[in-house]
């Protein structure tokens, strides 16, 4: 019996990438927050392992879009002391099942990279429903994989090509502008986060972050604010009184952005109460529930839900070459 | 700093069960429970997936041995309705994880077989724990995979090589003793559950069943019982009043077997109370808690805890040629 189940296919984190066509993944995890938002989706709670020594997190997330081929099973660890060897803080993998016999077909040994993609395409997604018709500068928070990543993505959705970056460190600020310079953008380094705020008409905060990182008065009116750094209970980016000044408050998933996101602590301060938030996939299912004027400001607080996995591993499947095939 | 990870290690079923050494693995899980009874082992409530068309169950079992190198995560998929297009039925692989670093340093691609070699070794150690000084027969109900690998492993813990078999299918049964027989016993192919359990003195209930096989007179004073099917509420394969004439009752989880082995309908029955329930474990680190004659009758309800994946996994990394380089 055993010898028919199909050999796995192991797919390495360069053809991971490879695989990726980011015009159709940005549509793809749109309607996957939709599917999300609508109930079509199955994400158990996710799986948890804590270490101590040292330190780390191990995230499962899991699940499938009903009627979908497959499921999937995403595994992120994070070590941060890795980082005192000079090794990377973390590493990460997606199992992909069929739904049809719960055969293993693929080990996508991605390292966290699609991970990282899928999480600045969200960043996208939520820029093309919320941000204003006219951006003359984007502004980055912060300098590492996301704040490169994201301005990528944010390229298949705006023709603004000037960023305002700020990051703490003035040798990682550098580094970030050039790679982003050569990825086709024009970068000015500001001396300030608050800088970045008063001239960007769409803001992408990306750090770890247990601080607002500007004013909320630093903002100005019609702009768009993506929050993608807080990932857990502490962490924030974004000053609680935005929630309150804006007028569109959306989260990718309420019950995760109130438990861990930027939500959390304006929730707490009581800066918004919950039903003013609106789920991504309910504005991307009708964007009269987004922005209704240029002048509005807009806030997306984005944790990350497991319908992005889903979606990006059924996507490597369909265009890796060997995957495909199976 | 992503080139630095380390390329994880695809092991195949064949390599994996070539990697097994099965004196030393008894030891192993048998001290796994020792540690897990002990509490030295941390195991998060089992992850699971649901699937309606066809029907499906995927079962995500993860943890590590503190102060161990690893953490392991299983996943196994029960798709029963493969059978009707000659397929099999499951699929299972496992995840092993530094505990140093977070990275992944091996996908063991085991299709299950892993986790059927670690059931049946735990069979081994709970009869090597509580079966009788002396066994003239082996009582085995059930012809699968379990029929064949229980006996294999009991070989490793016990001189008899005499097995009474009944099985449903006179067909499988007798497919189930040819294997037997190769394997060095002498197989007595029985006509009913009842027989097996009258002229056995280790008897090893291997079946999906609902209902009990044999009447709990039919065992005979001195005898040792494991049952190992039951792994979902609803499932059954000992008489409750077996429970209530046991002296000794031993379960390798406490919660999961009044959940969903067979100590759950003997507790629902009154055959039985929880402080009468001694867990394998403690059975193993302080033998005193075991079998005080050979007049007494001992139950082992097993119904799988996430200790014998790690130790398993951990195992097959040692001796795997590859792994062990890593």
């Amino acid at each position: 019996m055993a010898d028919v189940l199909p050999q796995p296919l192991v797919v390495s984190a360069e053809e991971c990438e490879l695989a990726v066509r980011v015009p159709e993944l940005i549509e793809e995890i749109a309607q996957g927050f939709i599917d999300y938002t609508a109930g079509r989706v199955v994400v158990p709670p996710v799986g948890y392992l804590g270490f101590t020594e040292p330190t780390g997190d191990v995230h499962l997330k899991y699940g499938y879009v009903k009627g979908g081929d497959v499921f999937v099973i995403k595994v992120a660890a994070g070590f941060p002391q890795n980082s005192e060897r000079g090794l990377p803080t973390g590493d990460g993998c997606m199992l992909v099942f069929s739904s049809h016999t719960g055969f293993l077909l693929a080990v996508l040994l991605d390292r966290s990279r699609l991970t990282d993609l899928r999480t600045a395409v969200a960043g996208a997604v939520a820029a093309r429903a919320l941000a204003p018709k006219s951006v003359a500068r984007i502004g980055i928070i912060g300098t590492g994989v996301q704040a490169r990543l994201q301005p990528l993505m944010l390229k298949h959705v705006t023709e603004c090509r000037e960023i305002a970056l700020y990051g703490r460190s003035a040798e990682r600020a550098q580094s970030c502008a050039a790679y982003l310079e050569l990825a086709g953008y024009r970068v000015h380094l500001c001396a300030s986060a608050e800088e970045v705020a008063e001239s960007s008409q769409v803001i992408v905060t990306t750090t770890a972050s247990r601080a607002a990182h500007f004013r909320a008065a630093a903002v100005q009116p019609g702009t768009h604010v993506t929050a993608v750094g807080a990932d857990a209970p502490g962490k924030q980016e974004l000053d609680t009184a935005l929630f309150a000044r804006a007028e569109v408050v959306v989260a990718d998933s309420i019950a995760q952005c109130a438990d861990h996101g930027d939500l959390a602590p304006a929730l707490a301060s009581g800066d918004i109460t919950l039903h003013r938030v609106r789920e991504l996939g309910s504005v991307l299912a009708n964007p009269a529930l987004g922005r209704t004027s240029e002048e509005e400001i807009s806030i997306a607080d984005l944790t990350g839900v497991a319908v992005q996995d889903i979606v990006i591993a059924s996507h490597v499947m369909r265009h890796n070459a060997a995957a495909a095939r199976t």
